[in-house]
């Protein structure tokens, strides 16, 4: 059912966060507790920003289990990073493949989606009509990740912002992309859910949504820590306190991190939640 | 730049063409002969036939250079067939993934081609709306081969034929479908080339084409053996033979197998050639 | 911490039996059911004999988890054989690669292993020393497995024994290598526990052992199913009666297969089973 | 038959080494030069170091090969180091797999090997004799690389040097190594050759070596640029020239990595040359 992690704050080493805690994502890709999954072995994707070098983010991805890879485990040390984005894959839609792997890039932007539309293929070849053709041309693999993501770039482009987009826009673009979605499913009599836990960053803001086409199917799980200083204790897990001058960062995760939970809220049913340059958190409604 | 063998005949096992012949396809994947890019190192893939078992082929593609696949290795001598299609990639269009690798199935058909459609990108999105459902949701990769496939595919569906396609009528779809990239080109300013050496077969019978778009650059090589006896000798090379009671075989590929190089014809420029269930081959030319 | 099965019989379609069933070997490389750590996602390996062609076993084997394996999947159903070991894999010793990934092959046998001898560094360098050159070069990754095989056969070369080896020889190697074993174990002043669930055949009979070095410590669940006739029920799932004229089996299994429990006998602690070529299975003692 | 290049010298990205140049060598793993075998498709290593983050160094490896390797590509530019080691492989002793692909990292060391023993397997199962548990157990895989570096390792502790090795003690042990190997040959009847061009760092200096046990018999091409500044040009290509403040680094490499073939010195048959600190180069004759 895939897990995602995302870091924006004081720049860390990748592994304070995917590696070393108690529930880290390496620890969920074969052991997830907040779903009925627990194996997310399809794959893995870690991309990150140091915007010293260049605007676009490093990628690394992998078709192999997370758990045994030993790229990651030893490299992820090596990457420190204001802003990474990273996920674990169980292949629902589209075979295993670097091409089907998250998180995406798009230019500067990075992301990655937990969820999925049933009977996608039902939907497919109309949703194609509605890309423009270089989001079309973007799509490099099979997934329906892909598909929404192009749709939400072709909406997004509509808009003919000049600059990044607002977190306005981008909640209007994603609350446009998904009614896109639901419209083509009554077109091509689809009843079933669609579920978009998707988290998007351009490396200096980030934006999640949680949703779910079915009031009466809740969405996949997706907590966030907001303005938190995080640290590794002696025994190797996670900590989190309350930021200070040194360290401070905004979280979020399909799954609690570490074991005080009181730290992490849950985005509620239907919403989106925005992180600004400041690590401060808005909360939207999504329609 | 790919290379390709195809076998129709009495029934054989598969590693006397594609690995023990002093130029199999194996030796093809790091060193091609009648090319000037001599690896195809980004995948092999192999189809087969056991019409006692079932209609639709099986396939073995892997993501890994053919020289050393221990599983093709030690597994070609265990299939034997009297059909199969196997193909070593050199990647232009479509990552190395399993999805982008040749030969393609679909239904009872296999599917491989050599060549390229260049500047595919600026047609792709125009291609989409020549496809029929079906086709289009057919395809599982990105390479230029599963469009032309699918427009094949969504040609030959309009004929509306009952059973099985005749040989003219498959030529004449394959010429439709080059025809309508061409005028994909044409409305979209692309004046490169496109090559179709394209082997297509259903387990009884084969088809296969040479064609270049551009009269002054000749297609790719693309050699075959009518009606032959295909031998191991004791030194372990390829020899080829009238055929006789016991063995008989018409091949395609890429390069000469055989060192006699007059057992071995060219199928002419802008040609396809078809080997029905007796072996024999027609010529038909391309528009 | 691997799963495997292993079939004896009348000819059959793998898929029936690694594929099909509701617990099929695939179901357990994502699921196992009667094992605490129910993740096998290391790699799958399928070895099988078809003696029309060759005394040595065909092997197939990927480094990716077996529940995509779309070779596996699709070429299954393609392969008929009256013996087969099949496994999936659960890395402890040695890291994720084709070299590490059972059944292993040697001339015409096939072996595969669940469990693992715990501090296995610890004697590794002096079990070297108890090796012949012929099974130490034999060696080709880097598992406990492959060095407790090597020894195996060393002791049964001391044997000199011409043509195959009795069921008693057999019990009696297997015997003897445990405790060279557990010798070595003493000598470096390893305490750790060595579990031995291990098959082995030469296509024509098998053995399997179920032993655990700590009487406190039950061994590795280990079950079969004697001389018992296979079919696929119409709604997918295996189901087992007793042998008639046309299908009789004798299969081993990590789980059982089927939930027609009374089907199946567990092998006891330190016991081996020894099939015969009718499919008669002996149990043996282990000291 | 594997190509290789190392860098030590002024931070530098790595892609301007292994990815720009026009004989980079990303460039020589499908088309080397230097080598009557072209492909080097077997996997691809990168081992760099970032003293400021910790002692050993960071390590990528991939199986497939490296000229569509997207992390690579992608992620190179993102690489700033003052040493690492880099390696295309031609697999001749041992499968592709990761515990096979150079560079080996023990400790704070990284090393690497062009060339190979012929007839290894005759010399292994004695070899292991000469190594001290510790080296034994270091070895992943079954590449002669790895034996050669662990008794390698071996002979250096040996010595019971504390701290580093002199630059004197090093040749001493590479000149040992050979030695003890030859000795292992002539014992087991081996007359072939053995050809040891072997690159080892500890991240702050480095030694290579070119060395043929058959004086009629040249060893692999390893030449080294001392002191030279490296830029990138506008058209992509490398260009060295004299050092100056700002960047100087001394180069090993299987090939030239530029056109200005004066600016590389060979380094001569069966001697070594060390790298210092200040990146200066002393030669050592091998016995």
């Amino acid at each position: 059912m895939c897990r995602l992690v995302a870091y924006l704050g004081t720049p860390i080493f990748t592994d304070e966060i995917i590696i070393k805690p108690t529930n880290s994502l390496i620890h969920q890709s074969y052991a997830a507790e907040e779903t009925e999954n627990p194996v997310n072995g399809d794959g893995f994707g870690l991309g990150w920003y140091n915007k010293d070098i260049r605007e676009e983010p490093g990628i690394y991805k992998s078709i192999f289990p997370a758990w045994n890879d030993q790229n990651l485990i030893h490299n992820a040390s090596f990457i420190k990073t204001s802003c990474f984005l990273a996920h674990v894959r169980a292949a629902t839609v589209g075979g295993i493949s670097t091409e089907n792997t998250h998180p995406f890039s798009y230019k500067q932007y990075l992301m990655m989606h937990n969820g999925g539309i049933l009977e996608f293929d039902k939907i497919k070849y109309d949703l194609v009509q509605l890309l423009d053709p270089e989001s079309f041309l973007w799509i490099q693999g099979q997934t329906d990740t892909q598909y929404i993501l192009a749709l939400f770039m072709t909406n997004i482009r509509k808009l003919r912002i000049k600059g990044p987009a607002t977190s306005k826009q981008m909640v209007a673009c994603f609350n446009k992309t998904f009614k896109d979605i639901e419209e083509l499913k009554r077109k091509n009599g689809v009843d079933a859910i669609a579920l978009y836990n998707i988290v998007l960053s351009d490396g200096y803001r980030m934006i999640a949504t949680r949703y779910s086409t079915d009031p009466n199917n809740e969405a996949r799980t997706l907590h966030y820590a907001e303005k938190m200083s995080c640290v590794i204790c002696e025994e190797g897990t996670l900590k989190m306190d309350v930021a200070n001058e040194k360290r401070t960062s905004t979280l979020i995760s399909s799954e609690m991190l570490t074991e005080d939970t009181e730290k992490w809220r849950e985005i509620p049913q239907n919403h989106a939640i925005f992180i600004d340059q400041n690590l401060e958190v808005t909360l939207f409604e999504l329609d």
